[in-house]
């Protein structure tokens, strides 16, 4: 496969570095082919604007996703921006890796989402399963505050990480036809005991990537006008 | 009050432009003072990063959220930072204005967030009801996708606004001390009379936004280790 690892954090000594190092060293191991979009390194621009346009369709009035559709089809997006989308045609798979900031990615990656995912290239017409990178995968990779995930479940503070990871993975990544991997969640502040036992996971699952189970999102063709047919009204 | 407005739109002619103009127009016009964080127009930095610091405690490996707490004590954040946090701390009411981009904020406010509510400032060691900037209220007014609401809600596709908007309202707001009032969210493809009728009740709503209901988030004493505690462990 050929695998993109998208990467999210400031320090490459950190632990979402390190994850990221095993996943290419993991995943070359087996065969597969690794493109990286560092965006740290990259300097990746997380703000969308009427800079990421090379001609605008109405420069009187910004309207980002009116934008994106026209760039999408003149091909008038800036270099930056084409490059990651050329990076994503090629992939099989689309790994990402980065730190839970107050239980989001980092702006940096938001922005990739912003600018990257755009109108007409990623979704549209079709959406969810009927998005445009169908028959690609994707799986995240995450870092969390805390030693453990005592917060977390139906009746922890921070409630469901499924629930929290929602708006990432179901309103993102699957609004685009990805299918979506059950995430890799790692506490930072897990103890070398621990450590060792999760990256032995990580590595584990790396290896047999193109296996594991996809999060079994419904279909589109379970709702009428966004909301889901009941049995009366199928 | 002193009222704080954070926008993030790139567009100043958009709904949310207008949206944002009539806040400080309704605002001032019950007697409060309004002060404006329009990041876009401010070339606000979106990406935390080492620069975000005068001087690093430790410049060999980044930790960011530990350099948010030297910088916290020493006062060595970079200005725009400072600035922020000045308007806060001088705030008696936040306000966002902003459009649901990928059913979350736009990543120029992400980054507002993730730089500016740092460590030390906005929380530690209080968190939830117990966060540093307790006493002060906040509130989203938001824009979506579509004409109407028909995509959420219990059976909707893309579930309940409230679960979408936990992580901004609960897990970021919330998780600083703020009292949350309920969001205004309007729908921006509304026809004309809609559109009236959202900016008739958005203005009422700023005419009373000190008597407005806070969303009832649960105390921290309702936790024990993160999980909330039952009739027989109480």
């Amino acid at each position: 496969m050929n695998v993109l690892l998208v990467f999210a954090h400031p320090e490459p000594l950190s632990l979402n570095g390190a994850l990221k190092n095993i996943a290419i060293d993991e995943l070359q191991k087996v065969g597969h082919s690794v493109m990286v979009s560092d965006l740290y390194e990259m300097n990746f621009k997380a703000v969308a604007d009427k800079n990421d346009f090379l001609e605008l369709n109405n420069s009187d009035k910004l309207n980002y996703i009116k934008e994106q559709y026209f760039a999408n089809k003149n091909g008038t997006f800036v270099e930056e921006i084409k490059l990651e989308q050329e990076k994503i045609q090629k992939a099989d798979f689309i790994l990402f890796q980065f730190p839970m900031w107050w239980s989001d990615p980092p702006a940096i990656l938001k922005g990739w989402f912003d600018r990257v995912l755009s109108y007409g290239f990623s979704y549209g017409p079709g959406v969810y399963d009927q998005g445009n990178l169908k028959g690609k995968k994707t799986m995240l990779s995450i870092t969390t505050g805390g030693d453990d995930f005592s917060d977390y479940g139906d009746f922890g503070i921070k409630g469901k990480m499924e629930d929290l990871l929602f708006n990432v993975q179901h309103e993102k990544l699957y609004f685009t036809g990805l299918d979506v991997i059950e995430p890799f969640i790692m506490p930072s502040g897990s103890d070398d005991e621990k450590r060792n036992e999760y990256i032995s996971e990580y590595r584990n699952r790396l290896r047999t990537l193109e296996t594991l189970p996809v999060i079994p999102f419904r279909p589109l063709s379970d709702y009428e006008n966004g909301q889901l047919k009941t049995v009366s009204n199928v």
